[in-house]
């Protein structure tokens, strides 16, 4: 499923939840395909002009298609074929879920989708041990203490973990709670325990991150972040300059970063670059805003220490993962 | 349950685990009633003078409680109905998790209940798939490597997730392993994946949490905790004065706060505000300790990029939390 | 199992995973042994010359061993036997495992054991509700949405959880994802939700660890990592002196170490101490290069709030952990 360039319309199969009024609350697409599949068309009929269809049982159809075994299935559950002919806002879950799944199988880059109405569309969801539970009628679940396994609710959010829809292909993820669906993680690269991938965000190829990778936000090939560094996103903040991160960055631990970097930079462990630092040129004697230094290359940023100025200085050797810890 | 505005004395009813000997090592209250309501004095009978009980077996007696079905539970589970006349400080588990619980339904606010004990008096529990096994008898478990559904230990501590006892209304927490039972979490609250709540501590009206709320302190609604965000405890610094931080407040990513906040307050991304630094009042052109500011409002707290220099500015905006992000 | 302080050769026993093909995947070791236990001999006769052996099925021989019962395992589950006769670099899963086991039983502390070849030899694991499934064959579980118990990938990672694999006595962890197995934590150790500690690393006494403790790094006895500090590892950094911490330091909120520290040290909170971290040490109105100070005691590193110069002063007051809060 993964690392493969489709073209809308594109067509997601896979098994939903429904909440008590039959209403999906989300869906796993394990099967996706566009034009140049030859299930496309049968499909295209079954959903004919709508967004979405979860009444799938037609055997006799169905049964024709060897590799996707129509089993009964659970209360609560259904099959689900969605759609997008075109690339518009998302108005249902099912849309907003293929999407996600779109970016994560690594079909589309980060901010290439149109995800307006995403936060509107989706609803919180109770992810548990016993499968995703709307938050409205997760009430009940509690007042069973006397289960076996009892109720474990590791999650109330809009989106669920991205480790239980999928395993990327040569990715590691050390603590699955902390990537959202809708990441978009490279072959190669390996988010350790401090670090975190929001949906429409990720890694362009293989990476080290141990740091926070907000929505909206990409980082370069062979770039690390260090443990606890922060990339500011547009979601929460005032800002409206999407953050962005070149080839071969290292961004250190307890950083910050708050404006795009180009390749080879370096933000020394423990300095947060605002867009609005005055950040000292050593070489060339002059301060401008960070802002202004927006996407150069072969920067080093760093307090001085001994004057408590923030200094750019030119980066003579560039950034080399360590070849045996990031070798997935 | 939640939002009830409740007195003493206060009666709380659930189910509890005990160890191998027959005691109590956590309980779940699921309802929690005061003299106000019709179950009070036939509970009231039952407990006598007892803090707590765990033989409730009086079939004549719940059988005419309607709303409460008493079914046989497994071994290690019993029935528990547990009493606080006065608040006093803590000595037994049953009351230890009923204040507790007590925050959480947001009946009581962080830091207005006598939680003195709390510490001695719980135990340490490993929290697992299969309930909670105090940590002295979690060995056995360990052995069994051969089950299809195998241990998970999902902490050692002396507090479950807050999430596996309840789902506050209105309430996001994206990674429900960094809030424990015990944190008070206001209405349209959002725990990002790097928020942290402890136990006595929390958010008073809609705010977006994406950093850590120590125990004992407590955030103004509107206000936003960026990512890795710090506010020091009193537990374990050597710091007496309880941190809090007012309305519409901004805690930049990687920033940190040693003194209580007023109102519309900043503090820069990645400065560490401690009670004890200095800051030069630009307006003013003077030098005071933090701790002198504690609880102004309208301030911007930032390092000075050029000259290191903390420095307090006014703050002549106010801090708007992203309205779709934050719709819950 | 813990504590014990054991000497090569050593051998272990426990159930192991395998792929579909037969082979090791991990092994969860509950008996360790050496040259002074009685089995030890009839243990090394089953080995031979092997570094592991799976096939144990010699009822007689294994129904003369009382305390390790022998069941009918499941299909992917083995018995596992095996012995490090010298601590030679790691070329088999069962080796690299049992390494692991040991440093985590307190057997051996951080680098005292050889681990190369220890990153070549694990493999990526989804680490999941179902057991530990190899990534390579963990694709048919995600096409099973109809689960009573729905499939949970808790991460992708060459090491497992601690504590699913052992409970260290006398030590509390409130995130389990955050601590790998090969980690070492002292009796009296409490890692808090924001701690983290690597393989290869850990405590050597009580300690409260709300930071990160990278591979490699040791943090000596009533030492306090405050929440979000950092210590630079040798595995990604381009550094190439192991970072420790000694006794009664204080790691402040938000700070980092990039070199050795003595006893009684204090970074303050949100400074990041680099090993090139000019510092003015203010007594002698002198300046040195941060790792010219690499194991000296008694100092407090701060970054003054009026000039931003890095300043190294005498501390005069040595941090004590909080008693009760500290107390297992």
């Amino acid at each position: 499923m993964f690392d493969r360039n489709l073209k809308f319309p594109i067509i997601g199969f896979g098994i939903g939840t429904t909440d008590s009024k039959g209403l999906l609350i989300e869906v796993h697409f394990t099967k996706i395909i566009d034009q140049g599949d030859e299930l496309f068309n049968a499909f295209s009929t079954m959903l004919g002009k709508n967004d979405f269809v979860t009444d799938i049982n037609k055997d006799e159809f169905m049964s024709s298609i060897d590799d996707i075994k129509i089993k009964p299935l659970k209360k609560n559950k259904r099959y689900v074929l969605t759609q997008i002919k075109n690339d518009k806002p998302i108005n249902s879950i099912a849309v907003a879920f293929l999407k996600l799944h779109l970016i994560s199988y690594r079909s589309f880059k980060p901010n290439t989708l149109n995800l307006e109405g995403l936060f509107q569309t989706l609803r919180n969801i109770a992810w548990t041990n016993k499968g995703p539970i709307c938050v409205e009628e997760i009430e009940p679940f509690y007042q069973d203490d006397n289960d076996d396994l009892p109720l474990q609710v590791y999650s109330i959010d809009k989106f669920p973990p991205l480790l239980n829809y999928m395993a990327p292909s040569g990715v590691r993820v050390a603590d699955g709670s902390r990537v959202r669906l809708g990441a978009y993680l490279a072959s190669g690269t390996t988010v350790m325990h401090e670090g975190f991938v929001n949906f429409n965000a990720g890694t362009l190829g293989p990476a080290m991150i141990e740091g926070r990778i907000s929505a909206g936000v990409v980082i370069g090939e062979h770039s690390d972040l260090g443990g606890g560094s922060s990339t500011m996103g547009t979601l929460s903040g005032g800002n409206n300059v999407k953050i962005s991160v070149g080839k071969r960055c290292l961004l250190g631990a307890n950083s910050g970063l708050g404006i795009p970097l180009g390749d080879d930079c370096i933000i020394e462990a423990g300095l947060y670059l605002t867009s609005g630092s005055k950040v000292s040129i050593v070489d060339e004697d002059k301060i401008v805003k960070a802002s202004e230094l927006s996407g150069k290359s072969n920067l080093i940023f760093r307090r001085n220490s001994l004057t408590g100025q923030v200094e750019a200085v030119p980066n003579k050797k560039s950034v080399k993962l360590n070849e045996e810890l990031h070798k997935n």
